[in-house]
């Protein structure tokens, strides 16, 4: 950890990288685009799934599997869908390797080709529908109520870790319904879930609208979603949840019959959250000291370092600790004592700072005596000599506090750098500080197309609670009743 | 449920069919040889991961994520890996698709080939080790103890649900070690923990030992096993663990300097299973009239049933179970309430019995009366009435007791179909018979080899605790100092 890493202020994507690298979260691999998540990483992204598989069940959803190939004529049958994912994707064509008779190694077989070629699911609408189609004869079989927990691959050209990989792991809701208030029910309560989780563990306060036109998913009648910002202002898209309309049924010719004896084509909502929101968390929290996790997400919560000369004093230190870890598991905090011998004090508590580990413990001979601990907040880097009796209870509370300092950190940063922009100008200007513009929109794609080119800025969202304001287009001049929000993206 | 399914002595293939599709485990989907897993049988899955996975982080592993796609060339590096598992594979030899300038739908990119074609994974030792490569230099970098949990692609051309799949779900570790005892430990360590599951989760007795060289993992020096008798006498393997010795290291160069300052190569392990699992549980206790489920691990232990005419029984009932599934709940026992209106008893009752749960309760007016419950057991299909008064302690002893009972069934098949065979005649007759053959075998491939050729029959482990003793070769009549197990397998 003596190693000197990049700022934000020097080198904003260089500092990500780092983090990314130096914290042990993932790395590239040597197949291009795609990551090897590491332990450490992998451990913060079974937190995720765990609070967020417990809130889908609470909510009435199953989790099952569906397969990771879909036949390449499954693309075509949803119009607007096959423009949004059939394009860059990963094709199979073969099923067998041989030998090389002419001594060049390993070959694919050409008698081994596949009559239809297999796409690796970018997401499952098609083969999920193409499966509902066999579920769904009556309104007593709908709702149907499932997610799925998966890898995912999607041909990105320039890839960047958990941000944007040609391979990335998710989970994907996809529900049937017998009506459309159903489904745009569903699909709103799947966005509130999704904000919950993003405020409440995650600790990252986010807008929650709909998608413009030009930023809906591939066969989407509605996109819903949560918006929100990172420390150089920029935005990142954390979780959408789409209502479908009667889209994929009608193209899988999925239909019920109705309590009125009719048949009905289904309708549908899709929704999905990914390993980018590990990209989320590093860019809303952390600093130029590394890493910063919000405490209910982190996979060690408190790290306990002994500071000592000679085996002796290790071995006391040792001996308190085993009550204050026993205590600590008991209120449910995660827990880690570094004893190693191979490296010091201070290369540890840099270690862990980089780590972004919430809280960290140092008890040396002389805590011993005085019956006391040094406890070092990682959000604040402040430290505080606090008794070892009765630590346990304050760590929960001081958790909590970190948890929420971090939110609130994030939601002024947020507040600050948003503002209402009204013309033109003002825009082109407020636009290359960063941060969330509130303007005047006409509405047409045309125009999002216009301002995007100008100034790579996208519409965001168009916020849920937007109040009715009467305006004109920053762009067109045209008239406007709402501001939306723009911002440049990852 | 009034539909008639096949019974194992009718047609014992069909029975397993019929269990898996009509207790809605999975079934087939559009995609040739690859599953559907729906929500019972993935909540079975879930339930076996979330022990397997506490267990593997008992003994000190942890997870992580490495890429689906392996370049093709690595699996040319390690000469016997590559003869086992780059033949039937799946390739991904393009990254983008287009429309078709003559009309003719989408259609694969030429212009997008891949420079290096991509095998999607049948198993992940080589992006592994060439990933491990990078993480080792030092003693101080070992042990690495990882665990995927991944979906992994084998090109079969004959599948059965669970058993054979072209993509199945499994978890995959993967070790290096500084020293090839702890190493061997390693892989020892996790074949005692798959046997831990198979028999105190499972409820299945399972054999421990090695496999021959003809059976052994491609790649590997020593393969354990532990291996399963289904109830038509075959064998199933239920999971190895794998010694891999130095190869994988010397195949990708991993080296790491020891206290000593030497240049070693890293000695390895691989442990696997997978949802094969659920075919393991189907076939070892499942009966005429459907799936049986080890309480440990089926999704719903307690069904809960009501019997009644009109709402207002209805409601009373409902009243009271509210309290009785509140009181097992505080148990930990999975209870799930069927107050649908839609289905009479007998119909749930059926259900119910064929999904395997294995507690039924059935409650009418009269137990209401007299303050008593309709008990039935899946395993035994007995039925017993008991006082609601501590039902939930009744319940928690009677589940302990069917988990028993189940493993006590299929110990007792095994040992009914268990044999010593001494002769090559004797051995042709008993062979069909199906069960475990305990032979003596030469030691050779050869012999194994025309064995199997003549009977179909293979080794399907050397067990770990053979004793001594003296005999010849059933097959070449060659000395041979144990006996080894032969069956027929799945």
């Amino acid at each position: 950890m003596a190693k000197k890493f990049s700022t934000r202020a020097e080198d904003y994507s260089q500092w990500y990288n780092d983090i990314v690298k130096h914290a042990e979260l993932a790395e590239n691999s040597s197949v291009r685009g795609s990551m090897v998540i590491k332990p450490y990483g992998y451990a913060l992204w079974e937190n995720m799934q765990h609070e967020l598989d417990r809130m889908f069940k609470e909510t009435g959803h199953e989790n099952a599997y569906f397969p990771l190939f879909i036949p390449k004529s499954f693309f075509s049958k949803e119009a607007s869908h096959v423009e949004g994912f059939a394009k860059e994707c990963a094709v199979v064509t073969h099923y067998r390797l041989k030998v090389d008779e002419d001594g060049g190694g390993i070959v694919v077989d050409p008698d081994a080709k596949l009559e239809e070629e297999l796409i690796v699911r970018p997401t499952s609408e098609t083969i999920i529908w193409d499966t509902y189609k066999r579920w769904v004869q009556s309104y007593r079989d709908l709702p149907i109520l499932i997610n799925q927990w998966a890898n995912v691959v999607r041909w990105e050209m320039r890839t960047r870790l958990f941000l944007r990989t040609a391979e990335f792991l998710w989970q994907e809701g996809h529900t049937a319904h017998a009506t459309e208030k159903e489904a745009i029910e569903e699909s709103k309560q799947m966005l509130e879930v999704y904000a919950d989780f993003a405020e409440n563990f995650m600790a990252i306060p986010v807008l929650k609208g709909t998608k413009s036109p030009n930023e809906r998913f591939a066969g989407a009648v509605e996109t819903y979603c949560i918006e929100a910002m990172m420390q150089d202002g920029k935005a990142l898209q954390a979780g959408t949840s789409h209502f479908l309309g009667q889209n994929f049924a009608k193209a899988f010719d999925v239909k019920y019959v109705s309590k009125e004896n009719k048949q009905e084509y289904v309708w549908a909502t899709s929704w999905g959250v990914s390993t980018r929101l590990i990209g989320a968390i590093i860019m809303g929290h952390s600093d130029d000291k590394g890493l910063v996790l919000p405490p209910k997400l982190a996979p060690i919560q408190v790290v306990i370092v002994p500071i000592y000369r000679g085996q002796d004093q290790l071995d006391a230190i040792t001996k308190e600790v085993k009550e204050i870890t026993k205590a600590l598991r008991a209120k449910g905090i995660r827990v880690k004592y570094d004893n190693r011998d191979t490296q010091k004090p201070g290369f540890k508590f840099a270690e862990y700072e980089y780590k972004g580990v919430p809280v960290r413990f140092g008890i040396g001979p002389r805590d011993l005596e005085n019956g006391t601990i040094e406890v070092a907040r990682r959000d604040n880097l402040t430290k505080e000599i606090m008794p070892m009796e009765g630590i346990e209870d304050k760590i929960v509370v001081l958790l909590e506090e970190i948890q929420q300092n971090l939110f609130d950190r994030a939601f002024e940063f947020r507040a600050k750098n948003s503002r209402n922009v009204d013309t033109w100008e003002e825009f082109k200007i407020e636009i290359e500080k960063g941060g969330f513009l509130y303007a005047h929109w006409d509405g047409t794609p045309e125009t999002e197309q216009k301002i995007k080119e100008e100034t790579k800025a996208t519409i965001r969202t168009i916020p849920l609670d937007a109040k009715e304001e009467e305006g004109k287009c920053i762009y067109s001049g045209k008239p406007s009743n709402k501001r939306v929000v723009f911002a440049r993206a990852y």
